[in-house]
């Protein structure tokens, strides 16, 4: 658990979290076991996602996989441990308990079969057969637990309608932003700067923005995407500099 | 999913937790989501445990495990989607809102490093070497979950501390006595009756209660164990009549 969770990575989601939290004016401290809770829970996808049995990936982050280093066995139970860990992290914090039970019904559902697991077995199931299945598979896959991690604290500060639907515009937005990126990375990355090797999208026969669309148009869409989420942090007002900064990030990033 | 949750099984943690209810002098039905969200783990904890890389078990209840039936990926996240549902379950349990994240706290504990998969991960590391150590991973592995089906009802109800403490010791006796039943029958059962292979403990090499102490001295212990469990109950007070009959049956059953 500690050598995955603690092998790097870029930590967007905990920092989504607390960008939000400033965003609305409050204290981002605070929201520290919600925003962990949910890397713990990215970081458990991930060890299973490179298992064997599902991506049968050796590298991640620059290091050996979790299986690779400890055995598929210990690599299971790592996974289930740094669920269950996140589910008693997130007990633990602060706020209305009945709006911190709505955060993490929010969060288990982004993590179940109507997100993260739900997308990640469409994927395994035999993946996306066009565009509009494609974007509904990274929507469930990873879309769901980055709008989580705005969603969690717009339900822990009882943000208003409408911000909050301006900030879930602009989460779901992230959320594809990020996928576009990904997909291009992954053809013109190199193995040093991905911390895994590159090409894996194209190996696994999956089909990606870059696939279905050229590198190019693909591109433009992140571009397109960039602009439309950057458009909703405007409409949702409050000091989201540092949102914006993330989005930035997330279009720019080569790693 | 729905083919391991559905395949049978003697839900034995749900009942407990409704019985704690009735024990309690509350209406069962109240308790429904906790009793269902404990089922989903158990059987998420199944399907997990019978994986290649784990026990490596073909057959649970009489069918074949999920990663026969449905390959290695969609059994790893079958398991993974259960919690995740478990989780959003107990958030729509009725109560106290802060009693509820308490309820929800007690279970991630029992179902993390300090409980099912801590004893998990202690049973693959090379499980146990004597009988104190057998009793320490039994205690996480089975234990405590056993012993969070009564105690998210005793937080829920707010139940007093004379009580509680002496439910917890009556499910702590109780969770012994299950895994010693359970050594034993691995030896005496039928596959039919048990659902699977008789002798699977030996096969994997493991320490059991039967192969410390030999059948009579197990039987002996198991008949020790229910004796302390029922004087337990006695001590709780309340209407036990169904946890006396949980642990009758636990002692007495052959499948």
């Amino acid at each position: 658990m500690r050598y995955s969770l603690l092998a790097g990575g870029k930590r967007v989601r905990p920092v989504l979290a607390l960008a939000t939290a400033r965003a609305l004016g409050a204290d981002p401290e605070r929201f520290l076991p919600a925003a962990c809770a949910i890397e713990l829970i990215h970081t458990y996808s991930l060890i299973h996602d490179d298992l064997p049995a599902m991506d049968d990936d050796d590298l991640r982050r620059g290091k050996p996989t979790a299986h690779v280093q400890f055995g598929e066995d210990v690599a299971i139970l790592a996974g289930d441990g740094l669920f269950a860990e996140a589910i008693r992290l997130f007990c633990e914090q602060p706020g209305e308990p009945p709006r911190v039970l709505a955060a993490l019904r929010e969060l288990s559902t982004a993590t179940g079969l109507g997100g993260m697991v739900g997308g990640q077995y469409v994927d395994v199931a035999g993946g996306a057969a066009d565009p509009e299945a494609l974007r509904e598979l990274h929507s469930l896959k990873t879309g769901r637990l980055i709008a989580a991690s705005l969603g969690v604290v717009l339900i822990l500060e009882a943000a208003g309608e409408p911000e909050t639907m301006a900030f879930r515009r602009f989460a779901d937005e992230l959320g594809i932003l990020f996928q576009i990126v990904d997909d291009i990375l992954d053809v013109t990355g190199s193995d040093e700067q991905l911390g895994k090797p590159r090409g894996s999208d194209e190996r696994h026969g999956k089909l990606t923005y870059v696939s279905l669309f050229g590198l190019e148009r693909a591109r433009e869409l992140a571009a397109e995407s960039h602009a439309r989420a950057t458009a909703a942090l405007s409409d949702a007002g409050g000091e989201t500099g540092d949102l914006r900064g993330i989005a930035d990030y997330i279009f720019t990033r080569n790693e």
